[in-house]
């Protein structure tokens, strides 16, 4: 498969949300111009990355599209993930039950602490952060959260990655430093106050 | 002050983050083009946006650009939120240490259920949801972490609406409706998870 360019595969992950939310059989290019504000020829060129058929004389089929797009940008396979650091913001993962049906696999949860591990409640195995290797690599997983304190947050993504893990969703404030290959987003409550600040401050 | 357009104000929040982190006096447009990838042109055309004096021969001040930037933005003034919704995500961030620090207040807590209120230790008040345009009110609280079940998000947000916030911070892997002038950006973990996968796959 060809590679697809990094803003086509951000504007596909979100018509793929469009297309799941919608309850119709065929939407048109325009109509989704009218929803997303990207023109019909950016729409045109995002598709035609897909593989398949979905064109119709009454517009793209919504659902083979969505399936066209889940291929193209790998979501169709399940993911198995691992929440790493269960403090508060960690353990409340571990009974978040959408992960499942969208089709990632919670499988484990790491904590330095041998106590926290022994007296949480949780569906989800945890062990100690020690087994991190072991355990990546026996259930092959593929993906973490990280939850862990700020000052923990690098030791703990070097762990990861030499454990064998492909990508990062970071919840504490730095900015890790991973080896090229391995992708990392950043999710942080304060950035969106302040993202949130500022486009009411200058609209 | 000139409103600044959208994608100027994302990156210069990307920038303050970046200045914020950086230890040294002065930082030129070539070594922001390194580590950001943007071109001197387009730093060189954000920055214009900004009001004071921060360039010199050796480059731009770092700690005056990063006031400028928060000034131009509105992160200069404090800025007081609630946590709607105190299960075990909204209860999370009733302890998140940062985010004083960074000029925002937790001020309010708000739970549909009067037992969760009064079982649940907290450092900041709590109150039952019924309260909540009392309570914006009384303490001008200016943006919502929306942290309910998807079900009850759309119900939610029209009563923040309606008591007078202006940015929400959604949780709930839901579209919310809101009037225009109103403020919303979406965290969803599922997200992160398919963007992370679907990188990985088309790299």
């Amino acid at each position: 498969m060809n590679p697809i360019p990094e803003p086509s595969v951000e504007r596909l992950l979100i018509l793929a949300r469009l297309l799941d939310r919608l309850d119709v059989q065929f939407i048109t290019s325009g109509e989704i111009e009218a929803r997303t504000g990207w023109s019909s020829n950016t729409i045109r060129k995002d598709i035609s990355y897909l593989e398949g058929s979905f064109a119709s004389p009454a517009g793209y089929d919504r659902e083979k599209l969505s399936g066209a797009i889940k291929t193209a940008l790998g979501l169709d396979k399940p993911q198995r993930f691992c929440v790493v650091g269960l403090g508060r913001l960690g353990s409340a993962y571990l009974n978040y039950p959408a992960f499942a049906e969208e089709g990632y696999e919670l499988v484990a949860g790491f904590d330095s602490s041998v106590n926290r591990i022994e007296i949480l409640r949780s569906p989800v195995p945890l062990y100690p952060a020690y087994k991190m290797a072991e355990v990546i690599s026996r259930f092959q997983i593929s993906l973490a959260l990280l939850c862990v304190p700020p000052e923990e947050a690098q030791h703990a993504t070097d762990r990861l990655v030499a454990a064998g893990i492909k990508g990062i969703i970071n919840f504490a404030p730095v900015v890790l430093q991973v080896p090229e290959g391995i992708q990392v987003r950043n999710v942080n409550v304060v950035d969106e106050l302040r993202a949130i600040s500022a486009t009411i401050q200058c609209s």
